[in-house]
């Protein structure tokens, strides 16, 4: 029998698959060609900037992939109606970037209540000017998104002494509904959103939900970018309706040199980077084998996409999702 | 009997002192007519900014307070020989700050490990340009300088997952003595001091130590600036035997508009700012009330420096003190 074809869909640098070596046979591609070479693929692997091609490429009703792999947290780039309705199996990351975005967001905090960028600026200035921080433990944040990266930021923020309320899409045990976040939101000094992208999603953050913050409050975002209405978002800063907010994910990426965003008073704008620290790749490249070997032994795969949801749902014994 | 005089040196805005009204007569002064006043003072307060100022007026064997209050922690810039060998009772602020240091140690080291100043360097560029962040997570820190403020540190970075080694001036339990401070700065991620200014600190962090610093170790120091031979560091940094650096305290302060340490590549300068979030005044302003009220019906003093020393030894039962 020949080795099953594991397509891989433009990493650069490529991580590690070596020890598939006898196992699969790994053809590496990029998105201009995937069209012509996914019907062959037993195993597509996906990297999530590259996840638009796969929606085009997609084969519908022909030959196709029984298992695409997204070497990311969000599947929402790839999962398009014809894989969603399919028999083919979609996993994600899960586990992978969890750690290194609560520690970019507990870093974001931190920096936003010592105001950390203006210091940098009035050392540009080299000007010595005191003033006072604010301080961390006892202040309230509101996680909206209560998934792994969303419980992961809540511990990490408890750490500091924080309280925080997390917020999924239906109340259970620990987690608040989504009914809750208007008025958890109007107290909090941190609203962090770890949200995936799905249709219930889509824009939630809007010039309604802005108007509710404290003029204090700060909005951290590092779910999926089309969870924010950018303009309103601007338009509530430009009204000091909130002090300060921090994006790491956009509508469109990467974010051009014209647009608006990047000179917004009070606006912290980062590429997408929040997960990925040094080695994440090969960590990503470790999982993707570990999976694939027990997939290949014939055992269930973790870390399944429920393809009409959006995301993998929670495995707390719990009957609710933990995505919002 | 008249109402002792409580002398406050130089606090703008001055912190609330209206619960000692009918138990104390509070008079503010300048640093420029201290020596005038201060003889006829039984209690002298005086903040850490003006602190020198007392070291010029201190009336040696005249009339003198019986208790000086220093709000800060640190106690250098006024503890003279005089004063030292004088039976006044000389007291601290512990108690105030170590939070605030703790977190702004943790946010620093965040956003060197996220690269924070970049990210923003970018953006005023209006550039899209994604990096690979370290984990802090796993990383190892040394935070030299055992007593409260450089605990509350190794707490908090510790609850971040850090490794952290504490240094004392002499080993105790679960504190490394100085002899250790070498081979564990070796392999430090992060080296944090938060060490009082003595004789034998000063100066400590010289071209020698950070000869022993990983090439992508980083060095914070929110202790004291004269233990750091700032041109020992300079030097350091542009042969990059360390990836960066952040100081909050300098030998002289204010740091003048031409200091060459404000263009630094790798370094960050903050204006002494670490222990100050909102409300710390009015924290220090009641801390002295509270402990004026104990003192006037009788009772012993807490936070007192042992004036040889020149910090407030440990109050957890070990013979040893907690400073460096």
């Amino acid at each position: 029998m020949p080795e099953p074809v594991v397509l891989v869909l433009d990493a650069d640098p490529s991580p590690r698959l070596g020890r598939l070596t006898g196992r699969a046979r790994v053809l590496r591609t990029g998105a201009a060609v995937v069209a012509a070479r996914v019907a062959d693929a037993v195993v597509l692997v996906v990297w999530d900037f590259a996840a638009v091609a796969v929606r085009e490429a997609w084969p519908g009703e022909g030959p196709r992939p029984r298992w695409v792999h997204a070497a990311s947290a969000g599947v929402d780039r790839l999962l398009c109606p014809e894989l969603a309705a399919s028999d083919t199996v979609l996993t994600n990351a899960r586990g992978i970037f969890e750690r290194s975005i609560a520690e970019y967001v507990a870093g974001l905090v931190l920096a936003f209540a010592k105001d950390l960028p203006t210091t940098l600026a009035l050392q540009r200035e080299h000007r010595w000017h005191h003033r006072e921080g604010q301080q961390v433990a006892g202040s309230r944040a509101v996680v909206v998104g209560a998934g792994p990266i969303g419980r992961e930021i809540t511990r990490l923020l408890h750490g500091l002494g924080v309280q925080v309320a997390l917020v999924g899409r239906t109340a259970r045990r620990t987690i608040h509904g989504i009914e809750d976040l208007g008025p958890l939101a109007a107290r909090a000094d941190w609203v962090i959103s770890a949200v995936p992208l799905t249709p219930s999603t889509y824009g939630m953050f809007d010039t309604r939900f802005f108007g509710v913050l404290q003029p204090s409050a700060r909005f951290i975002n590092v779910g999926r970018g089309a969870s924010v209405v950018e303009a309103d978002l601007v338009e509530a800063l430009n009204r000091r309706w909130l002090a300060g907010s921090a994006l790491d994910v956009f509508r469109e990426e990467p974010l051009g040199e014209e647009s608006p965003l990047w000179d917004v008073p009070g606006l912290l704008v980062s590429p997408q980077l929040s997960g990925d620290t040094a080695g994440w790749r090969d960590r990503l490249g470790e999982q993707f084998v570990t999976m694939y070997e027990r997939w290949a032994d014939g055992h269930p795969l973790p870390n399944v996409v429920d393809k009409e949801r959006g995301y993998v749902p929670s495995t707390d014994n719990s009957e609710d999702p933990d995505g919002t």
